[in-house]
């Protein structure tokens, strides 16, 4: 047995429960046909761009999925399993070990089995992609581009706090409170992808994606690609109290909160007549989501005005890996 | 639009023609439903350690996808579409316009289109992840689990070619013949997906795998998978014109040959009553398929046996990443 295969073996294996992952002993997996449509979501997260090498290897294994799962959710899908490639400079197995037990925590947790996967070695920093699956009626994933003038722009969660968790980690925000300074970090390790609003943006949402570049970017693509503009209460955004904290200090900005990533939380936008019933089923599986503005139709960049009515100015639109 | 939005745009966007990948414009892809069963396979390749720096943009994105494709061929299913993830140092335009005109290619010569992605910066060698759906009828895909005593052991073209190519790329091995030596190069940049055999492997073939970590060791691996052993008549493997050359010459040998890797051939074990069959459709699509030996009961390493019939020793089994 090489060592890939020993690895795989000994971290994976165990994980990889269900059927279709034929134990990872063969060289693919096999996703049942059914009537349903398979979404599926890539995402490579890269050490020292996405993940810091210091971060615990369970987080990096949750992180890797749940960049993914927040992708499912937002299109309105549900999680059918995923497969993994990590690109490894040695097997460390500690390391691994503790990976593969923070992969297998969430594969239970959001019930997306791991179905294969492939290792290989790199003298580069660790790398790993995960494609995730997830299933949606015939038609009825979510689109971005379906936004139509008169909608409500709503966002799940808060905005800003994985930024700060980031800003935290290279020394940049200081918070003395052991218990806000580890909350933030979380939210950046740890997204909190909203698999239970799927069903939710699913029946009631007319557009929608996930937050991952920051708020305003992401936006205002949701916006390019329905063809329309909109109205932002920038008051209205939901903050932490942590961020709003930092805010006061002068720590952080408002434009910082909405133009950071990695908040991972689902924008989408809902007709004015079904705003109850969304409001109604996020409460139901407990997700906070909360209206910040309103689709126009025209092809301005989003306008975001504060409580005096005039505009918030945000230079920096969105991350960019180059 | 972000620098990665632009090029996902300019190189990507024009070669994701198929409905479900959206125009690249979303979050996530759709893979219609239907009776089949979908078969899924992933695999990265690293600079430096699947392929060289010094590769062509266009056989490094042929590659990428090729090695994914053989995996689907070896298991019997038919090419439904793939998604990338690309971590790049820097976007350099020329290298990205020559390997998404080669991804292009492809994409059109399996019928396999490009569906979706994912573009990250990284500040290590280029390393690229590739998962890619076949369909198959529910309960058809050829598992490497199902092999049989009695099965003949067959495997499709020539096998140390590829592992010819990187000796020569390494200066390892000299060929003075141009052409020869491009060819042998070919093989190891441009593998061969026996997309054409798919059909055949399917409906003729007991247990099945793709040969990329070498004949021997792949081999001992499906008999693994199996439960069962083999002999293998080691003057039946098919070797290039080429490859019997160097071995003469002594610049390889047999043992390496069957040992390299990289060959993306099919290795299949057929029932004696079905092999004039399989033999027939091979023939109907034009792939060389050679018998090399017999699955036997047992769970002993298979036995290679030259023309006198003695044990030929194979001391490295496979590669190995690490």
């Amino acid at each position: 047995m090489s060592v890939e295969d020993d690895l795989i073996a000994r971290y994976f294996k165990p994980i990889a429960t269900n059927p279709g992952a034929l134990g990872l002993t063969d060289d693919a997996a096999v996703l049942r046909g059914g009537n349903d449509d398979l979404v599926v979501t890539t995402d490579a997260i890269v050490e020292g761009v996405h993940f810091r090498s210091s971060d615990p290897p369970e987080t990096v294994a949750k992180k890797a999925l749940r960049v993914n799962l927040s992708d499912l959710a937002a299109k309105g899908a549900t999680p059918a399993g995923f497969v993994l490639t990590l690109a490894l400079r040695e097997p460390d197995e500690r390391w691994l070990s503790a990976f593969a037990s923070g992969l297998a925590e969430d594969a239970i947790t959001f019930d997306c089995p791991l179905l294969g996967g492939d290792t290989v070695g790199t003298p580069g920093p660790l790398t790993m992609s995960i494609t995730a699956f997830g299933r949606a009626p015939v038609g009825g994933m979510i689109l971005r581009s379906r936004a139509q003038p008169g909608d409500r722009i709503v966002v799940s969660g808060t905005i800003g706090d994985a930024a700060l968790g980031l800003a935290i980690l290279s020394g940049k925000v200081t918070v003395d409170a052991a218990a806000i300074r580890e909350s933030l970090i979380d939210r950046y390790r740890v997204p909190q992808p909203r698999i239970p609003l799927a069903e939710a943006v699913r029946h009631y949402a007319r557009a929608a994606m996930d937050v991952s570049d920051g708020l305003a970017g992401d936006l205002a693509k949701l916006c390019i690609a329905s063809g329309v503009s909109a109205i932002i209460d920038a008051a209205a955004v939901p903050l932490s109290e942590a961020a709003r904290g930092l805010i006061e200090q002068g720590q952080t900005s408002f434009v910082s909160a909405v133009s950071g990533g990695d908040d991972y939380e689902v924008l989408c936008t809902v007709a004015k007549d079904r705003w109850d019933d969304f409001a109604r089923a996020a409460r139901n599986v407990g997700v906070v989501v909360t209206p910040i503005g309103e689709i126009i139709a025209g092809n301005a960049a989003p306008k975001w005005l504060d409580t005096k009515g005039e505009d918030v100015a945000l230079p920096r639109l969105s991350y960019s890996h180059f």
